[in-house]
Parts: C-alpha cells; structure tokens; sequence
C-alpha cells in the first residue's frame, strides 16, 4: 500500500513542518478538554479540524493520491506520525487513527471490491468508522491461536457466535471485523480462523458495555468496547480474503500497525518531555532555584533523551527496513520495538508525573491521560513478555547446535 | 497518644483474625463497587459498617479506651493498619482514615478544651470529618516553608487568605485545619506559619472544585480539594497550640502519618499479590499451562514477596522504635520507608497488571484504582528524592570531616 | 547445634563491640594487603591474629563451650557474622569461615565418633582446614541432582571417580566431603547421592589448579580448586550418615549456610557504605564542593540505606525463625533472602565504585576484591534465578485450584 | 582527519567481511590467552599478526592512504571498529588503539612539521606507542580543569611538576602527551592548561607503577600507570598547539574518542552477546532442557538485543552527523551516547556471566577480563553522571525562561 519510494529530504522536512505546525496551533489548545469528554460533544469540532486538515493537505497521510492522501512511504508516514503522536487528537484529526487504519490497509490489499465500495472508500474519507474484533475476554490475548468465536457457514452465510472486548472504538462505529474459527479442524491452529465484516446495526451484535478503563468508560472513538455476537448472520460476502487466512491477514495488519504504535508512542515521549522540561525550569522549589538545578531532574532528562532518541532510529530504522524487504524480513526487529519503545513511554512519562509533583497526578495535565490509558501499551498487541520470548527464541534457532 | 505497651502477642494474634475476617466477608464483596462511586450513595452502607465494627470491638483502633477505641500501641495499631489497607474502605469504616486521624492526633496532644469538645469528639465518634489543608498551587509542596496563605491577627481574630489544594475530603467535612503563615517576620522560617482550625461553613471559606486526578473527580471523603480561604476570620481560639508552631506540630502529625501510610500501602501490597497469584494459576496460555508456569511470572511474584516482606518488617520496626524512643529519634528510619515502601507498592502494582493482561487495565478489579491512586505515593508527604535527600544528608554529616 | 537461646541483650551487644573493636583494629589495618596476597606469606601473622581472638574470647562464635567455642545461639552468630564479615579474614581469623564452618556443623549433626575425633576435633580448634566438593563443570550446579562423579561400593571400600570444580580452599585443605553418587538406581534422584569424607593426602585425588577467578587464581584458603578424583578409594567408615543421604544432609547444611554468608555480605555492605560515605566528603569537586553536595550521590546513599536495613531485618528474622521451627519451615524465606540480599550486595558495591570514580577500579581499596569476587553470590549456592522460581512455585502451591 | 566520504555500500561490506574474517581467524583464537598475559611475551606474535593486517589491508584504517591507512571515514571506521572491538586485540593488531589513536588525530591536525615527523610518523607505522598523561589522583577527573600539574617556562624551556596516573599505556611507550597548566593566571579555566609532548626517556618522568586494577596489574600496552614529573624539562617546540588550548585541543581529541570507544563497546557487546546464546543452547539443566528455554535467559537475550542494536543506530548516527557538520554540533549527542553505550555494556556482560553459571566468574572466558576491565567504562573520559547533567543542562538552556 506504502510507497517504497520516499519524499526528498528537503520536501519531507516541509512537510513535517506543516504537520508540526497545524498540531501546534490546532490541537494543542484544545486536546486536553477534548479527552476529558464527553467525546461526542466535540464531533462537530473535530469534523472542522479534519477539514481543515484536508485543505492544508495534511489529510489521510497514509493513503496513496488517488484514495485522497498524501502517498507516504512507510518510512515519511512513520515521521508523520511520530508528529501527530504529541497530541491524542493528531491522528484521528488526520483519519489515520488506529483501528481504522489497519482496516484501511487490510481492505485495501484483501477486500473484494464490493467490499471496497462498501466499507473501505466511506472510511477513507472519515465519512463513518469501524472496528477490529479480535480479543476475547475469555482467552489470553497473547496467544491468539485459542479463540472461542466461531463463524459457521450456513448456505450462503456466516453464523458468528462469541464474546470479544477490548474492541477499541466499536461505540459509534458503523462495522467491525471479526476473528472468528471458520475451520475448526484445520490442522495447524494458525489456519482456523478468518476475518469477516459485520456492519454493527446487524441485530445479532450488541454492544455490551464501553468497558471502563483506568477510571474512565470514555465513549465514540474514545472508548474499548465489550460486545457479543450471537447468531449474528452475515452473507458469505463479507468474508476478507479467503476462510482460514485470518492470522496471515493479522499478521499483515499487525506488521506497520506496531510502527504506527511505535511512533505515536514516541511522539507522546516527546510532548511528555517537552513538558517535563517546562517544569523543571519554571517550578520553583526556591526563589531562583528551580527543579531543572536537580540532579535527580538532570539525569531523567538525560536517560529520557537517550531513550527517546533510541527508540525513533530503531523504529525509523524497521519501517525504512520494512518497505524495503516485506514484514517478514523484519520479524524481529518488529518484536524489538514492540517491548522497547513502550517501556521507554512508560518510564518517560512516570518520570514527569514525579517532576510535575502534585500537579502530575491531576488531570490538569495530559500526563494523567497517557499514564493511565499507555499503560495498556506493554499488553495490546503482544505483551512484553510475548515478544521478548519470541524475539529470543528466533535468535536462539540460530545457535541451535545440529 | 499511643500507649507504649503492646498486647501480648496472642491477644494481638486474635484481634488481627477479627480484623482479617471483617474485611474479607463485609469489605472485599463491596469495596470495588463503592470506590467507582457516588460515594454518597454508600453512605448509609458504609455507616452501618461502622456499626458493626463498632459491635465487633474494631473500631477506632488508634483511639484510647475512654475515647471509645482500642487503645493498641503504634506498632499494633501498624498491624490492624496493614489489615484494613488491604480494601480501600478498611480504615474509612474503623474510623482510622487519613486525614482524619491524624487530626485526632494533633488535637489530642495539642487542641484546647474547647477545640477538643468541640472538633475532636465528635470526629473519634465518627460523627463527622475534617480535612487538613497545607499544599499550595502555587508553591512547591516538597519545601513546605514556603507558604503564601497568610493568617493576619486582626483584634481577636485570624483573617486567612490563601489559596489550596490537594486538601483531601474537604468535600462534606467539617472542619479543616489550616496551615498559615501568622509570623512572617520570625528569624527561622520553620516559626512562620501556624495551624488553625476553619469550620468550613465559614463565609471566607471555599471549595472550588474537588480536582479530577487520573480520571476521577470523586467526591465525599474520597475526594481532594482545591479551596479558597478569602478574608476568613475565625477566633483566635481557633490557633492549635502557639503561633508559630505550626511546623513543629505539623511534623508531631506526619512522624505517625508515615507510619500509618506505609502499612496502608503493605496492605495494599498484599491484597494485590494475592490477585496477582490467583490470577498466575487460573489464567491460561493453552489449556493445562496456567501464567503460573512462566518464569517472567515466577520472577515478579519472588521480587515481590521479598520486598514486602522487607518492607513489612522495617515499617514495623520503626513503629516499635518510635514507640519507644519518640519521633525525633526515628527521623532517618522514617524517610527511608516512606520512599522505600511507596516504591515496592508502585512496583507491585505494576507486575499485577502485568499479569492481568487487558483486565489489568480495565476498572473491573481494583489494581486501576489502586495504580492510578497510589501514583501519589511517591509524591505526597515528601516526593522520593526529598526524603533520599534528606536521609543522604543526615547520614553524611556524621562523616563531614571537622 | 546451636542452641535456641539468645543471649540476654546487653551482653550480647558488649560482645559485638568487642568483636568490632576486634575488626576494627587488628583486622582493617592489614586486610587489603593480605587479600593481595601470597596468601600463605601471611598465614604466621594470620595465626597470631587466632591466638589474639582465643584470648579476647572472640575464636569460633559458632561452637558450642565445649567444642572451645562461644555457644551463641543462631541470631546472635548472625550479628557477630555481619560484624565479621566487614573484612575479608573476618570469619577466617575467628575459625568460623565457609566452607570450613559448613562441614563442621555436618560433622557435629551427622559425622561417628571417629570421624568427629578425626576431623571434626582438629577442625574446630583451627588445625586444618577443610573443602566441599560437590559442583561439577560438566552440569549445572543450579540443578544439583544432576551429578557425574560416582562412588562405588567395592568390599569395604568407596571408590570414587569425577570431576569437581568449585571446590572452594582445597588448596591447602586436609580433607574434603564429596558428593558422589552411590545409588543410582534409586527411584528419587534426591537419593541417589551420599556424602564421602576424603583425605587430601588420597592418591586418588588430586588438585588440577586453582581455577583462576575475576583475574586471580589466589593460593590457600583464597581460592577455588578445580579437582579430579580418580579410582580414588577410601574404607566405608568415611561416609556420612547413610547412603543416599547426599542431599538431605546437603539442605541441612546450606539452610544456615545461606544465613551466614547473607549476613556476611550485609558486612561488606557496611563496610562498603562507610567508604562511600568518606569518599562522598572527602572528595571535592571544586574546592568545597564535595561529593556528598551531588544529588546522585545522596541518591545512592539513601537507596543503599534502606536496602541494607531491609536485608538485615529479613535475615535476622529468618535466623530466629530457623532458630525456633528448624529449617524446612523457613525454606521460603532462606530462598527470599539468598537472592535479595546478593543483589543488594552488588548495587551497594557498584555504587561505591562510582563515587570512587577512578580509585574504585583499581585494587587500591576492597572493593575491587569484592566487586570481582562476590559477583559469584548471585550464583554459588543456587543463583538468583533458581530461588526465584523455587519461592514463587512455594507460593503458587497454595493457590492452586484443587 | 577522516574524509567525510563514505565508501560506497558494497565496498564497505566486503571490508567489513575481510575484518570480520580476520578478527575470527586470527584474533579470537588466542585473545584470552594473550590478555592473561605475560603482554611482553606475546608481542613477536602480535607484531607478526600486524604484518598480517598490513597485508591484507587492514592496517591503521583510521589513518589515510598517504599516511599509510585506509582514508576511512569516521563513519566508516566506526563500523570496522565495532568488528575490531570484538577482540580485546583487533585495535591494538590494527594499530588504531587508544590512546594512540587519540594521539594521531591530535598531532595530526595541531603537530609541527617536527612533531609529525618525530612522533606521528613511527606512530602511525606502528614502531612506536604513546600515552597521554591528564587524571591527577589528587584531582576529580570529572572536572577537568582542576589541574595540580604545571609546566613552568623557563627559557626555551617548560619545565614539568606533577603527579599523574590512569596514565593508559606509558608502560613501553616512547611518549606521552601531558596536561599542565602553563597560564595559571588565565581568566577562564579553560585557557590554563597546555598540551605538551614528552619523550619517556626524559630523567624528569618516572612510571612509578602500573597501576593493579581489578586484580591485575597488566603491563605493556595492557597497564595504566601511575606517573610523575619532578622538574622534567622540555624545550619549547614540545608545546602541541599554542599556550591555553590544551582543553580545546583536548576536546576535539575525545570527541571521535568517545565514538571510538562506543564503537568498541558494541563490538564487546556482539561478542558477549554470542557466548550468551551458545551458552544458553548448549547448557543443559536437564538432558534435552538448555538454558534457552528459560524465560529469563530469553528476556536476556531479548533486551540486550534491543538495546546493542539501539547502542549501534545511535552511535552510528552521531558518527554521521560528526563527520558532516564537526564535534561541537553534536556534543549532546556524544554524552547521550557515553552513557547510554557505557551502561548497555555493563548490563550484557553482567547477563552472560549470569547465564554462564560459576564459568562466568572464572578466567577461562573472556567476561572476566570484561567485567572487570570495562567496568571503567561508566568512569573514564566523563562519568555517567557528569554526561548526563551536562546533556541535562544542554537541553534545558533552551527551556530557561527568558
């Protein structure tokens, strides 16, 4: 879907700068209200600013020009995104916000064109949203092979039947897709389960609850939902790719999905420590001695500079390796990032809650956001563990002795 | 205030069973759903708990017999402490909860007649709250003699005017007891300020907001307040102790208070460790192979036990040495929990969600809670690097060469 | 073998300032130069040094009063043990050093007659010296049923084969205890092995090398002999306890074992903190500004503190619960110690080398020779991540769901 | 010094396979061994392996082709140096050892005629060896400019007082490079110092030891010496550059230093990384049970390789930028990478040792000699700390309210 080829540096640089810009002046002064909520209430806001993005060309940076975006390689997109990151409105203001992005990029390399038509064209231009059912509150996310949805054929239908949650922005979304065992008697486990498409006004999926999380239910885009589907009937149609593709399409999805992640968790480093920086200079413990005089303030500074900056050349590094070579190749590098770069966000964020003191646990600051809502960063899409296990043992097979 | 004799230990042994058995059979089954609130909407079934602790002999534990409690010493009343910390009602319903318990304290050693008839019997009585307003927007808590609220004698009078937050449960209390800077011009800045007592029906006297922190507002006793004193006079019978005390009464207030919070936290520690283990042997990757099995698992369920035990063991320690030889005597030994323990507990926490996956961050156990509103650990009573500071230099003058 | 009862405090707390006025004095101004060694030029000043402990009433704290030794109960030769250990021939100079200690407490429990009148005597009083043969460099010494080295029953004889390392100050030793297999066929791998007394002087046995370790092989009683045994036969009265007793008798040994050298390692860490402390005052930056002035210092300072206080309130608590229920009962806790104290002991030393900045590396101070030298205690005698995983099944066993 | 011309991809990589090759074949065969020592007695064969390296083109990579090198880019060389640090020999073999290398650089840009042809010629060609005299022992090398050495004019002559050591080398060298106050008078501290040469076989220098430093006191290339300067007399044309620039000059030699030796602590890292894993595979806890299987080991493993591979892409990044836009457009870059590379270090090598069990801890691997000799690293050439305070303030200069 990416281009292989990258925006000349100096036109990068422009743009980055456009995009810096508009996050600076459009979303910064109003971010902190808007994820307060109620979400809702600042549709027809957000709607503007997403005009106003389309005008300055800042739209849908993710889709090639004829889908109405900007064409990025992976590499530029990843540079953008990392910008868009500082605020938490950035990408969904550009309509590439997670789920809905690797929704767009499954369906744009598997949807028929029905599906195309349907689904796929409206959510490019931000006229409805969707969601991604694949978590289940009953099976350890972190090995996704033990699913207990099923999907079975009925003439020309799929009946899905199960309980998922963790299905982020499913409250206001007009269709999911569902992981669901079509093949149940498949031999390997990797080869049972497939992706199908189900608008959400269908009568057989309902919307339990948005669940509460870190002390807030959230609601529309902000929000993880738990839902259920029971004889939830949908035409074999709406069936992505072929039965039994289901973890090779997640995995294509998975692949730039946790660059994405990557880098809008380093653009909240960032803003995390842009904002520790402010601090420290301006707090004063006396008159003329403020925190930025401590050495314990200095050396979070400096570990957290170290650390930012590490993680943006891997990150940087996979995805210019990924255009280059195809997810498989970057298999472990992509595991590296995963575990890396959100521990590298959990600890730059803990260490300005402690510079900003009583302030940091307020929420009169973005802090108390991404603390409690990127803590979830070390568990979706693979907990640390996962990866480092898997990362590990892929180095290991090398040294296996004969 | 405290009496110095301990019980002998199989006495103390059955009243902590007493204690163990309440809170599990009347406070585990409720504790979750009350702290997601309106907490008001549990006030009459958080009373007639009070009853039954009553009844039972369990409450006001700190108190002495003819103030209506048990009359244990610190070290017992740290063991009761541990035991109620591990719901987030425990101290709450035995009438032992911050701030209130440390206003007891104070007003027992130091209020007048008056103010004890008046504020602090009907606080032992659980009758009514109080809260304890000394943080400043404006200034930073970690150096406390730096205050701008200023209490201006006028005739018989104190005219306050200042401006605070984090005055927690000031939302449905009483009375507040503020810290306020009475003699601007004393030598030492530690004589400036004194404590006095302000009904909080007093005209100069507001609660601006009860601040949101890490998503919640709250409300009631689990609330923390910004508030207003504007040209609020109170009598100067309301003075606590002499002008300019207020420092050496508040540290009186906090030798304990830190004492109280560390067992709090240990109790806190062990609820979660026990969730974490539960969690290790029913969660499973495949069927038959439970969390339990993996090393990662194995390894934070190890480190955590050390350190609680560690943390347990020095709390209890300091209690029994406090007891003994007094609050000044203790001064190290008190930082060192206070930064040692809030650390333990943040990391326990921590692995606890860790091996709750996506429940770990949703508001259906009580680790969200407990990780979002024990952040404030390593910050209120003196951020960790104060209290390493402080210990450091107390330790290095014995050595200063002379 | 020791006694269950402590000493009444004040005299307990006259014999530890002997013993540190001991340390103090005799052993601090020499113990740097004699760790440099050839340690056998010092053995003639090191034997004074044992007369010197005999008079003061200071030799062989473990022993009973008629083995010519104090009596002390297992509590109070721990806090002796900590005074001890702040100087590398602490526990040397007073008899009651590893391994030399370990096989004593053996041969007290277990040994015959003749072998107490043998080697345990002439141990005891300091005469010989003596090792412990058990890990061996084909297996993991963290799984110790796995063992190589076998002893063959042949008329009245053992004859043994195998290859040890880690036999910890065979280099000079009289005699050895081996663990060797001796029933293989036994159904528990845990009682397959026995323990064999071998005089050193045995043509079967013989000292490959010092193993050369952390940059010396060292000589004497500071060193680590690589060993063979080769059709190595002794009568069967050198057998301790029964056949397959190995390892039984193995845990009997290592339970105080574990406490002895923890508290040993709380002794380094003393000494170690006093030298950061000096270091941290006396060296300047700028004329005035020491050291002690940086934050990160007053960081490490206040951390070692507390980690130290928690390792010595833990370990003293499993040594007067060892002391009263025996050894299996404190099996957790003696695994919660071994590893939180090693680590502990490590930090505090890697801190102390930083604020020695260049003079830390060299060998001009101790803790060079503990640096290298104790980076071991994270593995000898079961490392870090076996006691872990040892506890935290302990744990887990109880939550089991039936 | 070094073109800022990369090679082209394809001839780098051939050049990387041939170090690769070479190191493999020639050097890890015997580095152990001749890092134990006796140096002396290896040096024929050492000189033999650099005729090999000049044969093959290999030599002085650093150096350009006129003067006998490879014309390298300092991009480039960092690549082949991470390859030669992989030996604690592939430096030295190469003739691009510190401190010699440092010396070249300096002499280089800032020598006269006379001194290039004096001592950078027969430097460069490998026939003589230097070292460079700057940390006092009565002096915080961690602020530079407090210097005790002075070097008096007198004449034509300057004549030199002072005590030196971590004096890296001087053991066999033929010159050193020494730091000492000339223009004690100076206004800015930074203008006192001067960098002067002196020929070792001047009767004012005396080597007064090699310093033992983590157990060994090494000698030759492998030593650090203790020196001093008593009236040592110079004539004038030894002054490097003019009075006052020696902490000028002193900065434009640790800048590619400090890449140097980052470079060199990844090639350990690779190397230690590699034992991990073929120890991990090949030990066994049970038959058909290696270590690899392991979790911890697997963390290990996992986020050492995360975090070489961020030490890699940072330290080559910096490299770039050094080469493009000079040393001072990145002196942040350089601190982040001195301590983030330093600390990477010390954390792989700690984690092999801990997976190669008590083998670890003896000589017979190279994690000894490591463990202990790499333990400098977070001291020399700026402590961790120094680094990041410096980094810290760099930052916040453009946070500090105007």
């Amino acid at each position: 879907m990416h281009p292989t080829q990258n925006l000349p540096s100096s036109e990068l640089s422009k743009l980055l700068d456009s995009y810096r810009k508009f996050v600076e002046t459009e979303l910064y002064p109003i971010d902190l209200k808007v994820v307060q909520g109620p979400f809702r209430s600042y549709l027809p806001q957000l709607n503007e600013l997403r005009e106003k993005a389309k005008n300055l060309g800042l739209f849908a940076p993710h889709l090639d020009k004829e889908s109405g975006g900007l064409g990025l390689s992976l590499s530029d997109f990843a540079r953008v995104s990392e910008i868009l990151g500082t605020s938490p409105l950035g990408h969904y203001v550009c309509n590439c916000q997670a789920p809905d992005i690797g929704n767009m990029e499954l369906l744009e390399l598997f949807g028929s064109d029905w599906q195309k038509e349907t689904f796929l064209h409206p959510l490019q231009k931000g006229k409805i949203r969707s969601c991604f059912a694949m978590t289940e509150p009953a099976n350890a996310g972190s090995n996704p092979v033990i699913l207990s949805t099923t999907a079975t054929r009925e003439g020309d239908s799929y009946v899905i039947n199960g309980h998922k949650w963790f299905t982020t922005a499913a409250d206001g979304a007009t269709f999911t897709i569902v992981m669901a065992v079509t093949n149940p008697e498949a031999e390997s486990p990797y080869q049972r389960a497939s992706m199908i498409l189900v608008p959400l006004d269908n009568p057989g999926f309902s919307l339990i609850r948005n669940i509460p999380i870190m002390g807030e239910e959230g609601e529309d885009y902000l929000s993880h939902a738990e839902v259920k589907f029971e004889n939830c009937r949908v035409s074999s149609d709406h069936l992505i790719g072929k039965e039994g593709q289901g973890f090779a399409l997640a995995q294509e999805r998975l692949g730039p999905g946790r660059i994405h992640h990557c880098m809008r968790w380093i653009g909240i480093c960032e803003r995390v420590f842009d904002m520790m920086c402010h601090r420290a200079v301006s707090r004063e413990l006396l008159p003329g001695k403020p925190l930025a005089e401590k050495q314990s303030v200095q050396n979070w500074i400096a570990e957290s500079r170290a650390e930012i900056n590490a993680s943006r050349l891997m990150v940087l590094n996979v995805a210019s390796r990924m255009q280059e070579l195809g997810s498989k190749a970057v298999k472990e590098e992509i595991s590296t990032i995963k575990f890396y770069v959100a521990d590298v966000l959990m600890k730059v964020i803990d260490r300005a809650i402690q510079v900003h003191g009583a302030l940091g646990v307020t929420d009169d600051t973005l802090l108390s956001f991404w603390y409690r809502h990127e803590r979830g960063a070390r568990i979706y899409d693979g907990p640390d563990e996962v990866h480092k296990a898997s990362l590990a043992k892929s180095i290991l097979k090398k040294y296996r002795p004969q």
